[in-house]
């Protein structure tokens, strides 16, 4: 395990978000996680910082408005498959861990796991939350939102970020 | 100038936000520049995006809140007496471009126009708002708000991305 600069591994970082990253969330008991594809990060309120969105449609909404924070898991090898399952597939019908034979590993400075896998694992705690507010969104992104389950926007202050 | 890759340039327009950059509005007549010292990038809703924030207290709170799109100007040179100006003074009560020689470029695909300086900008058109709401904002950032002058994000979908 390696410490590393948000800044300095961004570029990797950011071309696999695109293709799919991890985003894990404990909250009590309850434990999932699901593929995104889209986030930020920068410096807010002083801070190093990350956001990832989650529709309301989502089984990992329900346990993430109850955590006090989340975890992203950036694969730096394959994980396609298992990247396309926690993609499609809900938590709610079936636990994804085993479904992909996916491991968790503690976080360090959260209560959220990480995914056990080679790369970069990035540890947030949640410092600002906003439903989107359809009246104030481009109606260019109305066809991303056919069932109206728009996104809640999740600001992480990052707590931690390495290389495994 | 040299269209860049918004990843690819990322650490060194990220470390020179830490110490300033200019964010640029026109909104119809009105023309105003201020610092900022914060901002995300990444993606979202399939798009390259900006993510700025300016407090409810400033001159160009009234601008950008009439605007269709912005842009970020992050010197790669010495800027530091007009960061340090535009981050203290109002356009309210002076030019900021005639106190501090700063002249502008028009933008290629927005309005606003950028601040004419060597340096990597940055255009934006305004996708999503959400003035904060301090009820979902941790206690932790009290002290950034004295005056309880809340920050609104603005999410900006990149228009354009070079190098000058």
């Amino acid at each position: 395990m390696r410490d590393v600069d948000f800044k300095v591994v961004y570029e990797g970082v950011m071309n696999q978000i695109k293709e799919g990253a991890f985003l894990t969330v404990r909250a009590g008991d309850a434990l999932n996680t699901m593929t995104i594809g889209w986030a930020t990060i920068g410096i807010a309120w002083r801070k190093p910082v990350m956001m990832v969105m989650v529709r309301s449609s989502r089984h990992t909404f329900r346990l993430i408005e109850k955590a006090a924070d989340f975890t992203v898991s950036v694969p730096n090898g394959d994980a396609k498959k298992a990247l396309a399952f926690c993609g499609t597939k809900s938590g709610r019908d079936l636990d994804k861990f085993k479904a992909c034979g996916l491991k968790t590993a503690p976080g360090r400075n959260v209560v959220s796991p990480i995914i056990q896998i080679p790369g970069i694992h990035i540890e947030c705690r949640i410092v600002y939350k906003n439903p989107i507010d359809p009246a104030q969104l481009t109606h260019d992104y109305d066809p991303l939102y056919p069932d109206k389950d728009y996104h809640t926007l999740y600001f992480g202050e990052i707590q931690a970020c390495y290389e495994v």
